[in-house]
C-alpha cells in the first residue's frame, strides 16, 4: 500500500514538474505565427512608422538594415508596421520603393494598416508590391509586443 | 513512521507546486491595480505623448479609438500618459477636449504628469475634467510596461 | 527499500523544485551584465534618442533626471542610447555636455552607436568623455528590452 502511494507521488511529481516547465517555456518562448520564414530567429523586432517625415522614414529602413547586418539575416525577424502618415513609406511612388523591395527580399516584413488605407482611399495596388496588409496597424504592434517582440520607434 | 514521511513529502510537494505555479502566474499575468474598470481586458496598452505637435496629438487619440474599435471597448485597457509639451493635450482649452471626454467615457484613461504641471504652473483645474494625475509621467509609463502593458509612442 | 525510495523521491523533488524556481527567477530577473554599478536597482529603463531636435534631446535628459529623483538614484538603472542624428547629443560641443557629465556622475549611462560614428566620421575623442560606445545602437536597445528593460522614446 505504502509502496503504491510512494510510486503514485513520484509519478505525480514528475508529471507536475514536466508540465510546469512546459507551460513556463511556452510562455517564455511564445512568438507569433508569422515566423515560418525565420525559423532560426533569435531576435524579434517591430518598427513603428507613423510619420511622413522623410528623414525618419529613411532612418527606419537604415535601422532595419543595420539590425540585419548586426545579427545576420537569419537570426533576426523584423517587421515594419506603417500607419497614419507613415503609410506613405509604402506607397508605390515613394522614393524608397526600390530599397523596400530589396529589404523585403532579405526577409524584412512590411505591414500596411488597412484602417489608414481606407481613410486615405488607397488600395493594395497603390502600395509597393512587397507590402502586406494588417487590419489595424497599432493592434499589430501591440500583438507583436505581447508575443515578446522588442519595439523601436525611430 | 515511513507512512508519515510519505504523506509529509506528498503534502510538501503538492503545496510547493501550487506555490510555484501561483508565483509564476502572478508574474505572467501581473497587471497594475488600475483595472477595476476593465475586468475583462485581454490587451493592455499605454500611449506616450510628450510633444505638442497637433498632428501627433490627434494621432494618439485616433490610435486609441481604433484599438478600442478593433478589440471592443471591454477587451482592451488603454491609458494615455501626457507629459512635457504633450501635457497640453489635456489642457481645458485644447481643441481635442470634447473628444477626450468622449473617449474617457468609453473607458480610456488620461494621465497628466504632476512634475510637468508644476513646471508649467498648471493645476488640475486647468486640465480637462476627465484627466487624472500621476506624480511622474515617465515613471507611470515604466511601471505599466513592467506590468506587461504594450507601449506605443505615435 | 521503501524508505530509500521515499527519501530518493524527496530529494529529487526538492532539487527539482529548487531548480525550477531558480530557472524561473533567472528568466524573470534576467538583466544585462552592465549593472555592477546598480546592484540595488528595481527599475531598468532604456531611453532612445535618434533625432537632433534640441527640445527632444533636452526632454530625454529631463526624463532621465526625473526618473532618478522619483525612484532614487540607486533604485533605477538608466541607459540613454544615441544613434542617427541623435548621436549629436553626445558630441563634445553639444550645449548639454556639462549636464550629461553631471548625469553620468549620478550613474546614468550614455551609449553612442559606433555605426553612426563611422557614418558621421567621428571617433570617441569627438564625444563627451563619459559616453561609452556600442557596436549598433538599435541592437543595444533591442537587447535591453529582451532583458526586461522598459523602453521610452521621448
Amino acid at each position: 500500500m505504502r509502496t503504491i502511494i510512494v510510486i503514485a507521488i513520484g509519478i505525480f511529481t514528475f508529471f507536475a514538474l514536466v508540465q510546469a516547465e512546459q507551460s513556463r517555456l511556452e510562455h517564455v518562448t511564445a512568438k507569433p505565427e508569422v515566423l515560418e520564414s525565420k525559423p532560426f530567429a533569435e531576435h524579434y523586432v517591430v518598427f513603428h512608422i507613423s510619420t511622413d517625415d522623410a528623414s525618419i522614414q529613411e532612418l527606419v529602413l537604415n535601422n532595419a538594415q543595420n539590425l540585419s547586418s548586426h545579427y545576420g539575416v537569419d537570426s533576426v525577424a523584423i517587421e515594419i508596421v506603417a500607419y497614419g502618415l507613415g503609410l506613405r513609406l509604402l506607397f508605390k511612388e515613394n522614393e524608397q520603393a526600390k530599397r523596400i523591395k530589396s529589404l523585403a527580399a532579405s526577409g524584412i516584413r512590411f505591414s500596411a494598416c488597412e484602417n489608414t488605407m481606407q481613410k486615405m482611399k488607397r488600395t493594395s495596388r497603390d502600395l509597393v508590391s512587397v507590402a502586406e496588409t494588417v487590419p489595424t496597424g497599432v493592434a499589430r504592434i501591440v500583438e507583436l509586443q505581447e508575443a515578446g517582440w522588442a519595439y523601436i520607434r525611430p
